[in-house]
């Protein structure tokens, strides 16, 4: 009667009551000293601004705040409504779902600001980091790397392998955006490659690792209910809805947020009418799925979130969006099934065809684009502006861009393999309190979860009564029977 | 046992694996060859803005993404988290509320930057049509006629049939605005009558000729459960925050936009005492009922969609939420059963009551509004300003303006009826894929549903079992006897 | 069968078909004749906006709507979605958690447009109220209070009994706030002392008079079930993600805003961490609690609210999200228990671990920010700025401030506490119909419940179907033996 079935060998021991808080309460002390030590207000959120505005003719106005913080907010919803409730699909997961997404966010943008500050806006002189609001952005991007990588490991991990994953995942991300964008020069505003290839690989490579042979022992719980599907679609619309947002966050002020927005708005649009008509095709009877339907509709904005930025133009972004929505919905009925059975690769949410395959044509679209770049498009300063041909790099060509591009999104994927084949060994430790094979998929593991009386309706009561009625009258038939 | 009945005689064929694929693609590459041949970045989301902004001596924060971009998102979520999430409360038409509304938004929003760009942006020396934010909000306005219309379909249509349904709408949609706003030269920022008035007569002519007279039999379908309920709040509850945002996101830079957000706000909360009052009365005992809950309480954000921007006042705006308020409870209690008995219309929303009838009402409020202006409220420069008394119309007087406000009313509401019946006979031809009577309202006739074995707790399991354990005792006992 | 239970004793009468639509009709028409005498724009939303901008020499982006409306939008929705979900954790109270919140929110941002109106911005020349943006904000504000109250009588109450509650606790939030804001010159901007202290306590207060003895009698409703549990979490993200906006939405201009919105971002994520460990450390097995994961991660955005505009450092917002997490967690472990036990205080969804508390602390932290400013910090210009020492308040000093901050925090204390006392009297006449303590926690007092069919799965059908068959059997045996 027990969910949890205690049938097939001795339980894996999944109590984290010890290690969930230490490791909460250990890496939350840490943040507080590396806070204190670093993290400092920028001159746009400090009280001196009052003072900067006189001295640099400013108004508040042109605080960057204004320019950015309605993305932020979308972006942040993304990460924690988005992300959080496209995971509650399966039917009896969905407190794990939305809330590890919670905590692995929570603690993950922290460490963020440190290590995106420490390799990006490090202050040589005062030996601090100032942020602002184009901070808070990049950490909700940079834990969306390993969110993403949660997703493929979704039920089969313990919270505080999460909280692993999402430590070594945070480093990695910085490490390679650093290489990607600072190194190699390359952009990736709404990170196609730093964020979804990254965070695609590093989760499959993760999930390789810890390959369960015998995970079809929780298979009844590996899948939705009618409900469960209502609340993974929250997840896939604001995801869908803010994307443009997200590919905008943080690109130039004026028409570099501008066109990333139409750009995105235009890709997700022309995703969901094919990932419909692949759907439905090949489905007996021309049936939809909810699968699909949760998923592939977004693979148009992951797929821009390099080029977005770009003179992609429209056309183009819907030509993206189209193939991709193919793309991604082909990887759900064939490559998924595919990876497991040949590959020893289980990927819950699929996030190898959301992520990790529109994540890397992103990056080589972008590569093409910016190749094919020339003033008479951008403009002479345009295209300064918008690949940031400045400094060092004033006199790199578009083509020598593009190549840059498409050695970016190689390093990501290479960053995530090879970061998610690590990880993936330091979890086989058998101290971190994973669910034994038949545990997998299921909340009672890892939560107090509720009595259903509810969905006892009072007929059923009355059928009880009835039963036990006839019960005895059956039993006494029988005693009389048998005298 | 199955849910799909087959015993009221010959089933239909709603097998769309064919047709759905075939709409989609062809539609989704049309649009690739248009937008390929007419859209073109504006100058505000073209690379060459660098240049531009140093020509007309305007700064980034200047652009127009930074006045309207919060709203558009704003209304992107009542588009497609509003709008698909009100049609979930159903209780097996829930895929199909919010998953066919996410298609025909996705298809309605590329169709409507055409549509709407040939007839208000072309640019007739270069032949192309400029986007940018604004035209992206107008699309979302656009494609919300089409939603509206939806709702009077609900759980009765194909996808197939609404991808004609919106095709046709979104053309409509196009020719009407475009005489309402620039022949008529009507101000209807928040589409009381462009959006509301038509959308709603829209799809009750549709379902007017799609009439069925034996509806009754899905009629165990036609209806909620309390999670359903619930789901359609999330709706109901984006809906009315982000109206403000709604009928302010075209209006004027400053004041404009103030001023509808203030009016449509103020005239929200007023809506919601009367409806509650309204239902309260109703019902036996007082209960409340969340039909009316859902929606009447919008009532008040259609009824100001014209009158938002103008200086209604803020008690005017009160008074505007109260009446609708009223009069849409009143709709769901009586006009909406009366329209189904006496005037064959089977409307699943009741989009008279919360669309059409408010929508028109907005268009004459509007009339009556205008045409009361006056210098000593508005300053002289403040009614130009407000209702763009410029060039042709430079000498127009308010209550002039009045009379084209209550005519572009009726337009409206013409377009609706007679492009709705014409749709609703075209949607007659037998190869779309609609539903039988009985097969209504029921997800599986286009979606893969899952197996809901998570209703089945484990008592009912111990049932089965006593059953069947009965069963064989029963059975025992009584060959016993036969022997 | 009947879920409202009959049997222990008269039922009270809980209808209230006269008293709710009278209510809502006598308040509404009220508010619509005081908006008329006393309601107007302000200068920024005034159709003589564009006279304005010449003769100040501004221009629109300006104008206050586009530094506060996307902050407002967010505020908003967690007003509505944030607390309206948030109660919809019980199993069958969920009608009532999200749709009473929207009934008594929507009139109370009207009665506080008013209250506010005469306290803060009434012209003594004209004796009007000007309203604009901010205005806005503000009576959401106002109403977060009395939602707040709403937490802790959440199910126990009718909907005339809580438009009471909002009646009074409007009026009392716009006193104590004129005392607190106006009169000691208190900052507050995030509202911890002015909304969330004395909500916190108003609620407590008017539940600790309206004590139920035997409200165990409804104990069987007075809990969650899975899906309930999920609608919430849509509630607590909302809240935790846009509290940085409710921090910052009314905050100074510039780094105000932008320093408000970091700090409480930084707190809330320190808040998860603590939660999730005190949660994980509290259960048997480790496993965490829903109610903790719902209510306490919220602890240090109520904490920040005072000092969110405070240089307090990053560092020092993660130290009080960190320690409210804790304490909020351990408030659901021990303190409701206790005080139900030994007070008679019966809090249906602990404000006082989420408001009350954290609120008070939130005080006490921002007069300790308060008094430990310095120029060295803040600079001379930032520290007017921000503590606004400016007019009859230019000569006080930072330790003064804190002395008064502390005050400020006892004064919404008191005013939560006496206030709510008297209310609850109020509420003790037996003429509001409220539920019997055995009809408690059931949205089937006030609310048409659909029947829920679709809890009883075909299977299910087919066992009524057998019992049916052997009963019948049963009873042929039967007869046959007893002939």
């Amino acid at each position: 009667m027990t969910r949890a079935g205690n049938f097939f060998g001795p339980q894996k021991n999944t109590n984290v009551r010890v290690s969930l808080p230490a490791v909460c309460f250990v890496w939350q002390i840490a943040m507080i000293v590396l806070f204190g030590v670093f993290i400092r207000y920028d001159e746009e959120s400090d009280a001196h601004w009052v003072v900067y505005k006189k001295d640099h003719n400013v108004t508040d106005i042109e605080n960057d705040f204004y320019f950015r913080y309605p993305s932020f907010q979308d972006v942040h919803v993304m990460i924690f409504v988005g992300f959080g409730f496209l995971m509650t699909f399966l039917k009896r997961y969905s407190f794990g779902g939305v809330g590890f997404n919670f905590l692995i966010a929570a603690f993950g943008l922290q460490w963020a600001l440190l290590m995106q500050g420490w390799f990006h806006s490090l202050d040589h002189t005062t030996g601090k980091i100032y942020i602002g609001v184009e901070s808070l952005i990049n950490a909700d991007f940079c834990c969306a790397g390993s969110l993403i990588a949660y997703g493929a490991l979704l039920g089969k991990v313990s919270p505080v392998q999460l909280m692993v994953v999402t430590l070594f995942g945070v480093t990695l991300f910085a490490v390679e955006e650093y290489i990607i964008l600072d190194l190699l020069h390359c952009r990736d505003a709404g990170g196609s490659m730093v964020i979804h290839a990254f965070g695609g690989y590093y989760g499959l490579a993760i999930s390789w690792v810890l390959y369960r042979p015998n995970l079809n022992q929780s298979k009844r719980l590996n899948g939705s209910v009618y409900h469960s599907d209502m609340f993974a679609m929250i997840g896939t619309l604001f995801l869908w809805m803010f994307w443009p947002s997200f590919n905008s966050a943080i690109t130039d002020h004026g028409d570099g947020q501008h066109r990333a927005a139409i750009n995105t708005y235009i890709a997700l649009a022309s995703s969901v009418l094919t990932t419909v008509a692949i759907s439905s095709m090949s489905q007996k009877g021309g049936k939809l799925d909810m699968v699909h339907i949760q998923n592939a509709t977004l693979a148009g904005g992951v797929a821009m979130g390099t080029a977005a930025e770009f003179m992609i133009t429209p056309y183009g972004s819907l030509i993206v969006g189209f193939c991709c929505g193919i793309i991604s919905t082909f990887g759900y009925l064939f490559i998924t099934p595919f990876l497991e059975k040949y590959l020893k690769l289980q990927d819950t949410c699929g996030v190898h065809n959301l992520h990790a395959v529109p994540g890397m044509l992103g990056g080589f679209i972008g590569a093409i684009v910016a190749a094919a770049a020339d003033e008479s498009v951008y403009s002479k300063e345009g295209l300064i502006n918008v690949f940031d041909f400045e400094g060092d790099f004033a006199n790199r060509s578009p083509g020598t861009q593009g190549g840059f591009q498409a050695a970016g999104t190689c390093v990501s994927i290479a960053f995530g393999l090879v970061g998610g084949a690590i990880v993936g060994f330091i979890l086989k430790f058998p101290i971190w309190g994973d669910p034994a094979d038949d545990n997998c998929f299921d909340d009672e593991v890892y939560w107090e979860v509720p009595e259903d009386e509810e969905t006892i309706p009072p007929v059923l009561e009355y059928n009880n009564h009835m039963i036990h009625k006839h019960q005895e009258i059956s039993e006494s038939n029988f005693s009389v029977e048998q005298s």
